[in-house]
C-alpha cells in the first residue's frame, strides 16, 4: 500500500469559509473522507500549516520514506524559493495542485517557483484536483 | 455516453519519434487504443494538425455538441491568441494537457495563452496526462 | 466602381454565436447584405479564414488589383508579423477594423503588428466599424 | 438635431503650418466649414486649447448635455490620465481621432490613456478621420 | 489657529456626480461644511482646479505661510513631476489623500510621484480620508 | 464597544531600538498605553510576531469576530501574498499602516501586496499612523 | 540684433528660494540683468509659467519670428510630449538648458522628451547654463 | 549526390515584386535555375508556403531522409515556436537564411526562435545567402 | 574571546543528504567540529531553522551582544526583506556566506536582499566559505 | 593661465572623414587651431585614443594638476563604467561634450555612464560644443 | 586580386586550446593556411588582438583601401558600441562571423552591436564560417 | 610553493588616492608587502592595468601554469564579457574579489559577468578581501 501525504499551505484551513466563489464551500476535512473512500489502496496522511518553514519541515520528514506528496502550497507557490529547494532536496515525487485555475486570476499567481521542481501540475478542477493527483499515483 | 475530442497540435504526430528523452517513445495511435480500453464509458474522437487554423476549425466543429475537449496545442500553447479566442467562443469545456513539465523547460514555454480560458490544466505526467484529463470527465 | 475586399480572420465565422456581450448577435452574412445596400457604388467581395496563411494568400491575390481592403484579422492582429509583411508587400491600401474596443480589453490586445502598415484604423463601433471603413473609400 | 463638440488639443491650432508632411497643409477652420456642409443634420461646436485642464473643463461643460464628442487630444493622448478620468466621469460618448497613423510613428505614441475609455477610435485618415467620427453619430 | 489648505485636483469638482460607485455621491462643498464643524480649531481654505499649473501656483502661494496642505491631486498624482517639485520647493508640509483605494484600481494608479515628497499618505477611506488628514494636523 | 486588533509584523518588536532615525525611539508598549487612553471607546488587542504564518493564524483567529484590524506587516508588506490572501479570506476590515513614508525609501518598499485588499492605507505619520487608523474606526 | 526668448517652466519662479543646495540662491530676475549686460548684441525676452499649455502658447507665439529660444522646461522636460511637439512644430531653434546636472539626480529626470527635438542641450553649470546657451547664438 | 530542400516561408512567393529596395527584384524561380547550375553535385528540391503548418509538414516529410534544409522562414522566424520544435524533432540539419540583414531592420526582427535550433545562420547577402548556405553542404 | 553565531537557513539541515553534486556530502555537524578546532580563539554558537521568523528571532537575540554572525540564509537570501531589515536593525556585523557559487545557478539566485546590509559576502568555496567568514573575524 | 585637456575617444580621429552628415567634414586638428586662437587665456592640451584604458591613463595623468577636462568619450560614453570611475577618482572637473545631438540618435546612445559624474554636459552644437565647454572654464 | 582582412577579437588567439567542445581543437594559424590554398584569388591579411581599441585601429587602417573585412569580434560583439561605430565610419564592407552558434548559447550572446552595421552575418559553421565569408567576396 | 597572481583592473592603481571613504587610504603596493609576509608559502605575482585587453593577455599568460588568480577587475566586472570568456578559457581557478560591498552601491554594480565563471567571490572586507582570497588557496 502506497503512503501519500496531502500537504496544504496557507489559508487552506479556511476552505469552505474563504471566498466560496473561488474555492467552493466544502471544508477539506469532509473532502478527505471522500478521498479515503475513493482510494482504498492508498494510505493518505494530511498536514496543513500557515507557516512556510513548517511545510518545509514536513517535506523533510516524509520526503525520504513516502511514495508521493500532493502539495497545494497556496500563496507560497508564488513566493517561496525555500519550499522549491526542499522539494528538490527530497526523494519523494511531489505533485502540485491548485483548486482554482490560477492562470485565470491575478498576474502574480501565474508564476510558480514550485512547478519546475515538481513531477507534474494539476489545477482548476476544484477539490477534484486532489483526486486527479492521487489517481496519478495509482498503477 | 459522453463524447470527448482529443485534439493534438503541431509536431505531436511525431510522438515516439521526436526527442524521446522528453516525449517518450510511444506513438499516440497505440496510446489511443489504451485509452479507449480504460474509458469504455467515453466516446473518444481524435484529431491532429500542424496548422493552427485547422485546430480552430475543429474546435468550432465540435465545440457546441461534444461534452469535453482534451487539448494539447503543443507550441501553439505559447503563441496563439487565436486558439484561445476559439476556446472562449465555444461551449464545450476544454482541458489543457502537456506531456512534459513545460515549467521545467525553456522560459518561453512557461506562458500559455490557453490556460486562462481552459477549465483546468494537467502537465508533466507523460502520456498519462491525457488519461487524467479523461478521468476528470467521468462522474 | 471600386472593388473592395472585406477580409475576416479567425473566429469571426462565429459572429452572432460567440460572446454576444462583446461581439453582438448579428452574423456577418446578414450584415454583408446591409453593407451591399448602403454602398451601391462599391463592389464588395468577402473572405473569411481561420488559417493565417490563407489570409496571406488572399491579400496577395487581390492586393495588386483591388482598390481597398477592410481587414479584421481578429487575434492574428496581435501575433502575426507575416500578415503585416503581406500588407507591406502589396499595393492596395488596407484599413484595419475591430468590432470591439480592443484597448478596453486584455493587455495583449493593445498591440497590433498590423496598425503601422495599414493606412488607418477604426475600432470600437461594433459592426459599424466596417461601415465606416467602407465610407473611407468613397470620394 | 444632434449636438456634437469637436475638441482639439495641443498644437492642433498650428494645423496647416506644422509639419505638413504628417498633418497636411489645410488649417482646421477651413475644414470645419467643409464638415458643416457635409453634416447638415449635426450642430457642430468647436474648441481648441493647449492647456490640459481647459480640455477637461470643456469636457465637463458639455459632457452631460451634448450627444457626442470628437476628441483629438494630440500629445495629451499619450500622457494624460486626467483627461481619461474626465471622459469616464461624463455621460456623453467620446470618439478618439488622430489625423496621422500614430502607430506608424514613435513608440511613445503607440499608447493612449484615452482609448480604453472612449467609445471608439479612428486614426490615420488625415482630416477625414473627423469626418468618419461624425459619420458614426449619424443614424 | 492653524491654517490649512485643502487642494483638490482634476475632476474632483464633479464629486457626487462622477462614478458614484467609486467616489460616493456627496459633493465636496457640502462635505466641507461638515469638516469646518468637526475642526473648529482649524482655519480651512479650499481650492480646486483642473489645470496642473494652477495647482502649482496655489502651492507656491500658500506654501510658505500655511501650517498644512491636504492634497488630492487626482490623476496628476500619477503623472506630475512638476507638482512633486512644487511640494519639495515649499516649506508647508503636505499630506496626500485619496478617496478611493488607488492600489485596488488600475496599475497606473499604483505609482505616485507625490508620495515620496509628502509627509504622509492616507487613502481608501472615502471622504473620510480628508478628515483623517486634518486630524493629523491637530495636537 | 468595538474590538480592534493591532497586529505588528517582523522587527517591530525592536521599535525604539532599531534605526531610530527612521522609526523613532519610542517602544510600542508605551505607545499602546497612550492609545488605550486616547480611545476609551475601543477595546484594543495587540499581537506581534516575526513569523509570517503566525500573523496569518492571528488574522484567521480574530477575522470573523473583531470590528477592525490595524496591520503593520513590516517587511512582509512587500513580499507576502499569503497574508494578502488571509486578509481577503476574513470578514473584518483591515487598515494598513506604516510608521515611515515607505514611498520615500527603497524601491522594493513601494509595492505592497496588502494595499489592494485592505480597506485603506495610512503611512508616514510615525507612530501617529496607528492613532489615525484607530480614529477611522470611530463613528 | 538677434531676438532670443528665455522660457522658464514650472517652479523656476521660486529660484533663489527653492532647494538652494541644488538651484543656488540667486533669483532669475537679477540674473537676467547680468545676462542683458553680457550679451549686448542680443535682445532677450523672458517668460515663465507653471502651466504647460502656456509654455506651448508662448512657443507658438515667438516660434516663427525669433532667432532662438533658450528653454528650461523644468519638470515638464520629463513628462511633456506636448511641448516636444510644439518645438517640432515651430521654426525657431530651441536650446534645452538645466541648472542642475539632471543625470546625477533621480532616475525619472534622466529622460527628456525635449532633447531629441532641440538643437542642443546644456546642463549642470548652474545659472551659467543659460549664459552658455546664449553664447551659442552669437556668431 | 546530396539531397537538399530549399524551404521558403510567407511572402517569399512575392520575391521580385515585394519591396524591391529590401529584397531585390529577381524572382526566386529564376534564381533557382542559377543555383541548380552552380551546384551540379546537389539535388535541390524547392517548396514555398504561406501556411505555418504546411512548412512544418514539409520539414517532417523530408527531415528524416534529406541531407540538408535551407530554410528562410520569413516572418515566422520571429513568431513560430512550432517550426522551431519541428526543426528540433527531425534529423536533417537546417541552415537558417535571410535575404536582408534582419538585424538592421525593426526590433521585432532581431529575435529568431529558429536560430538556437538550426545548425547555422546566414543573413544579409541578398539571394546570395542561399548560395552560401548550399556551399556549406559541399565537401 | 569573540562570540560568533553561525546561522543557517532553510534546507541546510539536509546538508550531506541534499543534492550532493552542489552541496557536497558532509553534514554540517561534523564540519562544525572541524571549525571549532581551527578557530580556538572563537566561541562558535550554531542555530538552524527552516522558519524565516525564527531566523529573525535569533538575529534579534544575539544581535546586540555577539561579535559576529555568519549567515547562510539559503533560499530566504533571495526573497526575505524581513531578514534584511533584521540585519539592519541589529548592531552585530553579519557576513553572508553561500556554499555554492550562487551566480552560476538559476537567475533568481543572483539577487540577494541581504548583501546590501551585510558587511561582506563570501560564496562558492563549499563549506570552506564558513571557514573564510570566521577568518575575517580574527585580528 | 588655466590648463585644460581636450580628451577625445574612439573614432574621433576620423573626424572630417567619418559620416559627414552627422559629424561635419572638418578634422579636429584644424579646429584645434581655431580654439587656440579663440581662447588665448587657456593652455589647451589634446589627446585622442581608441583604447578605453589609455583614456583612463590620461585622466589619471592630468586629473590632479589640470584645471579642467573637456571629454568626448565617443561610444565609450554609453558602455564604460571604468571611465566613469576614473572621473570620480580624480580632482579635475570634467565637462562631457558631444558633437551630435545623441538624444536624437539610436536608443543606446541616450544613456551615458559619464553624465552623472561629470560637472556638466553639452551636446548637439557640432564642433562648437567644445567651444562652449571651454567657455565654461573662463571667469 | 582582392585584399581581405581577417580580424579576430579577444580570446581567439586561444583557438584550439579554449573550450574545444565549443570552438574545436584546430588553431587559427593552421586554418589560415587552408584558407590561403582554397582562395588563391584573394590576398588574405590576418590580425588578432585582445584590445578593443587595437581592433578599432586596424579597422581604420585598412577600412579605406581593402576590399573586405571578415570580423569575428568575439565577446566584444555583444558589448562594443565603439567597434560598431568604427565599422560605420569606414568604407570597406565587413562580414560578421562566429564559429559557434551564438544563438544557442547564453542570452547575452544573442545581441550583437555589430550586426546592424555589417553587410552580412554568418555563424555556427565552426571554422567554416570564415570560409563562407570569404566565398561571399568571390565574383 | 603555489604560484598566485593578484590581478587588478582599472583605477585600482589610484588606491589610497581615490575616494578614500569607499576604498580606504592605503595604496596597494604597501599592502602587497603585508600579504607577502602573511603568506610565506605562496609566491605572489602582481599586475595592474587599466586596459581590458591587457588583463586578458595576462590571464592567458599565467592561466595554464599558475595555481590561482585573485582578480579584482574593478569596473570591468560589470561590463566585460571578454574577461569572462578569458577566465573560462584558462585552467587556473580564479577568485573574484572586491574591496567595497558592491551590492550596497549603484544598481549597475550589482551584476558581474565574472562571478558565474569564477570559482568563488569575496567582497566587502576592504583590502582584507585579498587576504581571504589568498587564504582560500592554502591547504
Amino acid at each position: 500500500m502506497k503512503k501519500i501525504l496531502i500537504l496544504n499551505g496557507p489559508n487552506l484551513n479556511l476552505l469552505g469559509v474563504r471566498e466560496p466563489g473561488i474555492y467552493g464551500n466544502e471544508g477539506f476535512d469532509s473532502y478527505l473522507q471522500v478521498l479515503n473512500k475513493r482510494f482504498p489502496s492508498l494510505e493518505i496522511a494530511y498536514f496543513q500549516s500557515n507557516v512556510e518553514g513548517e511545510l518545509i519541515n514536513k517535506l523533510h520528514e516524509v520526503g525520504f520514506s513516502y511514495d508521493g506528496i500532493v502539495l497545494n502550497a497556496g500563496a507560497y507557490t508564488h513566493t517561496s524559493v525555500a519550499i522549491a529547494d526542499a522539494i528538490k532536496a527530497i526523494k519523494t515525487p511531489v505533485i502540485e495542485v491548485h483548486i482554482s485555475n490560477v492562470f485565470a486570476r491575478e498576474e502574480f499567481r501565474h508564476h510558480s517557483f514550485l512547478s519546475p521542481v515538481c513531477k507534474g501540475c494539476i489545477c482548476g478542477f476544484g477539490l477534484k484536483s486532489y483526486d486527479l493527483a492521487l489517481t496519478s499515483f495509482l498503477d
